[in-house]
C-alpha cells in the first residue's frame, strides 16, 4: 500500500494523472516545440477546460507562470503603480506584502492574529492599486467570506481586486464579478506536479497593465504581465513553458468536468464536515481556527501542540501523510489538505484514525 | 513506432526517463513537501550527480529556476550593475542583450551575422559588469570555441563571465575556471521535460551579487540571485519548485555518469561528424554554418531553402521530427538536434534517409 498524501502542497496526485502522463509520454507531448500548432492546441483546451469548470465569464484570459509566488512580483512589477493594500492573516498574506515593499512599492496592511480574519470593513486612506486578499491562508486554515470580498470591493472600487485562491481553486465558486485577478498553483487543489502557476486576469486587469505600460510604469521584464497576456491570447508563452503541466492541467480539468464540479464541491463540503465535527469532541485536538465561518474546507488546522510529532506518526503507520503546522506554529499544529483527488472512503478513515488518537 | 524527436528543444527525452517518471510517482516523490528532509535530499543530490558529470570546481553553486530566459533577468537585475557586454549572432544571444536594455541597464552588443561568430578580439571600453556568450547558438548552430572565452576573458578581469550553455551542458566539457556562472534548460542535452532552469555560479559571482545587494543595487525581488543561493546552500528554494523536474535531472545525471560522460560526448562527436560529411557531399542541401570550427555538435543547421517543408515532410514519413529554422529562417533552414539520447543507430538512421533526399 502506497502513502496517501492529505499533506497541503505538494499534495496527492489527481488519481488520473499518472495515466495522463503515460499517454503524454507516448504520444511525444514532452517533446513537441512551444512553438507548434500541438502547443497551442494543448494550451486552447487547457483554457477551455478551465474556464468550463470554474465557469469563468469571458472577460478572463488564462497565463501561465512558473509558481504562484511569481504571480507576486507580476503583480507588484505590472499592476501598482504606488501602493497596494493587503489583508494579513498568516505567513502568505504576509510574504506578499512584503514582495511589494521589497519591490520599492508601497503596502499598506490590515493585520489580524493568525487564525483570525483582518478586519475587512477597516477603511484606510487609499487610493490603492490593488487590493491583496489571500482566499485560503494555507498558513492557517482561515477562508475569506466571500461576502468580504465584495464588501472590501465596494470600499475601493478603482482598485484592482486580486485573490490568492493557491489551495482554494477549483473547489470555491468564486464570484468572478467580483474579482479582477485571481491565481493558483497546481499542486493543490488540481492535484498535479508542483511547477505552474494558474493565473487568471480580467479585462479591467490587463487594461490597468496597459496603461501602465504606456507612461512607463510597468517593468518591463521578459516574463512581464503584458508579455503573457499578449503571447497567451495566441496561445504561446514567451519562453518554453512547463509543457507537460499545462497539458496534465488540462486533462485534469476535463476529468472533474465529467466527474462534476458540483458533486466534487459536494464531496469537499462532506469531507470537511466529518473532520471538523470530529475534532469538536475529540479529548486531545481541536480545530486551530475558532469561528466556524472561517474554518476552511481545503486546508484545516487542528492544534496538536506537544503531541504534533506523536499525532503525525500515529497516522503515518497506516500510511497517511499529514502535514506540519507552518512556521512559527511548525511544532503545534497538524495541517490537512482536503482536495479533490481525496475520496471521502479515504478522508472517512483518515476521521476514524485521528478519532482514536489519545 | 513512435516518432523519434531530433528537434532542438524540447527535444527526445533521455531513454530513462519514463522510468524514472514512474519510479517517482510509485514513491509518492511529486507529493512530498519542498521544505521536507526528502526534498533536501533529492536538490542534494542532483547537485552531487550534476557536478560529478560536469566535472565541477567546488567553488561553483547549483540553484534552479523555471527557465534559462528567467536567468537572462536574474543575471541583469543581480550582477549588471551598469553595463553588459554581449556577443551576439543569432536570436538567443539577441534576446539576453534585450532583456538587460529592457530592464533598464545598458548593454554594449559586439555582433556578426547569423551563422558566423562575432569578432571576440574587438575591445570595447568598458568597464563591463558582465560578459555575455552563447556558447552554442540554437537558432544558428554556431558554437563559441572555447579559447575565444578564454581570451575574451583576459580583456575584462574584473567583468562576471556568463555562457548561456542552453544547448550545450552536457556535451560540452567547460574549463570552468574560465567562467564564472552558466546556466541552461533541461529540455535540451538533458532530455527532461520542459520547466526547469539549471543555473551554476561560481563565487566570483555570488561576491559580486552580495557586494550589489550591501550598495542596495541588487533588485530584491522575491526570487533573486542570491535568495536562490542562499535557500540553494540549504538544498532549499524560495517557493515550491518542479520537484519532479530536480529528481528527474538527478536520475538522468547519474545514469549518464553510469554510462561514461567522456562515452557520450565522444557518441556526440561522431553522430556530427557523419551527419555534416554526409551534408558536404549532398547535392540539394548543405550546413549552414561554412567554417568548420564552429559547427556546432549538438544543434546542426541545414540550409534546405524552398525545399525546407518537403525535407521536414520527407523525415517525417519514417517516424522521425526534425525542426524548422528560427525566426526569420523558419522556411528556409532545418534544424537538428544531436543530445545524448539520440544514438548511434537513430542517427545513422536519420544521416542515411537524409542522404536520399531529393
Amino acid at each position: 500500500m502506497q502513502n496517501i498524501y492529505f499533506t497541503p502542497g505538494p499534495s496527492a496526485l489527481y488519481f488520473t494523472v499518472e495515466h495522463h502522463i503515460k499517454h503524454a509520454i507516448k504520444h511525444g507531448i514532452t517533446s513537441i516545440s512551444h512553438r507548434s500548432k500541438e502547443f497551442e492546441k494543448i494550451f486552447k483546451k487547457a483554457e477551455s477546460n478551465l474556464s468550463e469548470l470554474l465557469n469563468l465569464p469571458d472577460n478572463f484570459q488564462l497565463v501561465f507562470t512558473s509558481s504562484a509566488s511569481e504571480i507576486w512580483e507580476k503583480i507588484t512589477d505590472g499592476l501598482i503603480k504606488n501602493k497596494s493594500l493587503h489583508f494579513v492573516n498568516g505567513a502568505f498574506s504576509q510574504k506578499f506584502a512584503s514582495v511589494v515593499k521589497n519591490l520599492g512599492k508601497q503596502a499598506d496592511i490590515i493585520a489580524s492574529a493568525w487564525g483570525d480574519l483582518p478586519d475587512y470593513s477597516l477603511e484606510k486612506s487609499g487610493p490603492y492599486d490593488v487590493l491583496a486578499i489571500t482566499h485560503n491562508e494555507t498558513s492557517t486554515g482561515v477562508k475569506t467570506p466571500l461576502s468580504a470580498i465584495k464588501s472590501v470591493r465596494q470600499g475601493y472600487p478603482e482598485a484592482i481586486v486580486a485573490i490568492d485562491a493557491v489551495s482554494s481553486l477549483p473547489i470555491i465558486n468564486f464570484d468572478y464579478s467580483q474579482i479582477d485577478t485571481v491565481y493558483a498553483s497546481v499542486q493543490k487543489g488540481f492535484g498535479l506536479p508542483a511547477g505552474l502557476g494558474v493565473w487568471l486576469l480580467n479585462d479591467k486587469a490587463i487594461e490597468k497593465a496597459t496603461l501602465m505600460r504606456e507612461k512607463q510604469q510597468l517593468r518591463n521584464s521578459y516574463h512581464n504581465i503584458l508579455t503573457l497576456v499578449e503571447q497567451a491570447k495566441r496561445y504561446q508563452t514567451p519562453s518554453t513553458p512547463n509543457i507537460l503541466g499545462i497539458y496534465l492541467l488540462s486533462q485534469v480539468a476535463q476529468d472533474m468536468i465529467t466527474r462534476g464540479i458540483q458533486h466534487i464541491r459536494n464531496d469537499s463540503v462532506y469531507k470537511a464536515a466529518i473532520l471538523y465535527n470530529m475534532l469538536e469532541k475529540h479529548d486531545i485536538l481541536k480545530p486551530f481556527v475558532g469561528d466556524k465561518k472561517l474554518r476552511s474546507e481545503t486546508i484545516i488546522v487542528i492544534d496538536s501542540g506537544d503531541r504534533t510529532e506523536d499525532l503525525i506518526n500515529f497516522v503515518a503507520k497506516r500510511k497517511m501523510i499529514i502535514g506540519e503546522g507552518y512556521g512559527p506554529l511548525k511544532d503545534k499544529q497538524v495541517r490537512i489538505a482536503n482536495f479533490p483527488t481525496h475520496s471521502k472512503e479515504q478522508f472517512e478513515m483518515l476521521v476514524d484514525l485521528i478519532e482514536k488518537f489519545e
